[in-house]
């Protein structure tokens, strides 16, 4: 993490940031977040990163304090950005990394990291999944649909990676990323209430509706139902689309090229979204 | 909460806790925390919150960097609490009030803060339970087993107080409270894997095995059974011992006396203890 950082718009040193003025973020776990892609200087899907964030905040309205309603406007959060990346000769205007908006306690914490170290290597190399947790999730609870503070469920998963699946034997997504299968020519991810986060990517990918002839849709994903796909991958806003090369012990060759092919799609969106 | 904190031992000023050296704690809600009841400078069955959370800290290796083992022991909170409470003329040797215990990031903290305003009121008067969150667990699911900073179930439930129930409809706990429930003339409370957090006023009444000829037992307890209470408490270590003087609509003035029966049963172990 680079040690500039901004709290409610100001731009300020991570050493400088008071434990103080996130209690419960610390404490409870009362508090939200979003992580988001910059492309030399411009974050990717940054609307609907805060559309989210902001949906979250207002659906615990009691349980955490919101920070001010500008500060998590488009706009400011650019122009916040833009002054971080000013403001540090290791950042620069042409940054490319990730960057992190936390919110609890009536404030808004921006935080900045270079790229994931495997970045380029997932997208080369995809990775594999190979392990089920099977009843990491219960079928509609609703914490898994907000990205929150209290993350540890996800966060003891995240080096071993997973497929999170609920009481039913249904699959719900990774620990930090939403799946997408390749079955009987269509694209079908599991529906929020397996549960899942709404991703970024994953509703990309959904509004397009078809993609190439595959329709994109939300269904049951039944464990055994994985064994018919042809193809599979996962999303996340830092890494985009990632191929996952073996699934539950099943190689799948193919899922490189169709990470490739959804990569270029969210890359023209994120292009025309601006 | 008082200004006068300590960080592994030190004794230092809350306002100067940086956020970075608590920031997985933060941001994934990687780690652990207990809270203590102190009475006139002793705090209560410290040995055994201790206990709980080197246990928790030590099921998760990896998620959680566990602060030096020598902070963990005993004595030297004693000692680091002595000087919070000896630093700070607000606070004095004499202190009355809530220690936490907070463990993230290779790092402990201990805050204080006043008794629970309405401790006294509900010694007095005991409280209402009427309402259930079913569903709120699922059975078996190993997260309540410990006190996480992952916190924003409870905490999202805490002003409410329902019952937390699982899937099987099986009563679990309260927000911050384990449950007792007198039935058939034993006083039963739902097992660990209802789940519940092993509380340490839960596990002190479990340890008498039996109290005025009363077993206390683990059993599961389906909400339906709870029609058959005659009285019913929930325990915690701030407030110790609650009376619920109504359960789901159903009146148990009995839970008053049962409260203060075993309030002074926990006091005279507390004070055994040391």
């Amino acid at each position: 993490m680079f040690s500039t950082v901004a709290v409610n718009g100001e731009v300020t040193r991570w050493e400088d940031v008071r434990l103080h003025d996130f209690a419960q973020g610390f404490f409870f776990g009362a508090g939200f977040f979003t992580t988001f892609r910059i492309d030399e200087g411009t974050p990717l899907f940054l609307a609907r990163h805060l559309a989210r964030l902001s949906a979250s905040i207002s659906a615990f309205p009691s349980a955490v304090r919101a920070p001010p309603a500008e500060l998590l406007r488009e706009e400011a959060v650019r122009d916040t950005l833009r002054r971080c990346l000013d403001a540090d000769a290791a950042l620069g205007p042409r940054f490319t990394g990730v960057g992190k908006l936390a919110a609890s306690d009536g404030k808004l914490l921006l935080t900045l990291r270079p790229p994931s170290p495997d970045a380029e290597r997932l997208q080369r190399e995809g990775r594999a999944v190979d392990s089920t947790e099977l009843g990491a999730y219960r079928h509609g609870e609703p914490t898994p649909n907000h990205k929150g503070l209290s993350y540890f469920r996800q966060y003891t998963l995240m080096a071993s990676m997973p497929l999170l699946a609920n009481e039913r034997g249904h699959a719900c997504e990774l620990p930090t990323a939403n799946l997408f299968a390749l079955i009987d020519d269509q694209l079908v991810t599991p529906p929020l209430e397996a549960p899942c986060l709404p991703g970024i990517i994953r509703q990309v990918l959904l509004d397009a509706g078809n993609l190439n002839g595959m329709p994109v849709v939300e269904q049951d994903l039944p464990l055994a139902r994985l064994a018919e796909a042809r193809a599979c991958v996962f999303t996340n806003s830092a890494v985009l689309v990632t191929g996952v090369t073996r699934l539950l012990g099943r190689d799948l060759p193919d899922s490189l090229s169709l990470a490739e092919h959804l990569r270029a799609h969210v890359l023209r969106v994120a292009a025309r979204e601006g």
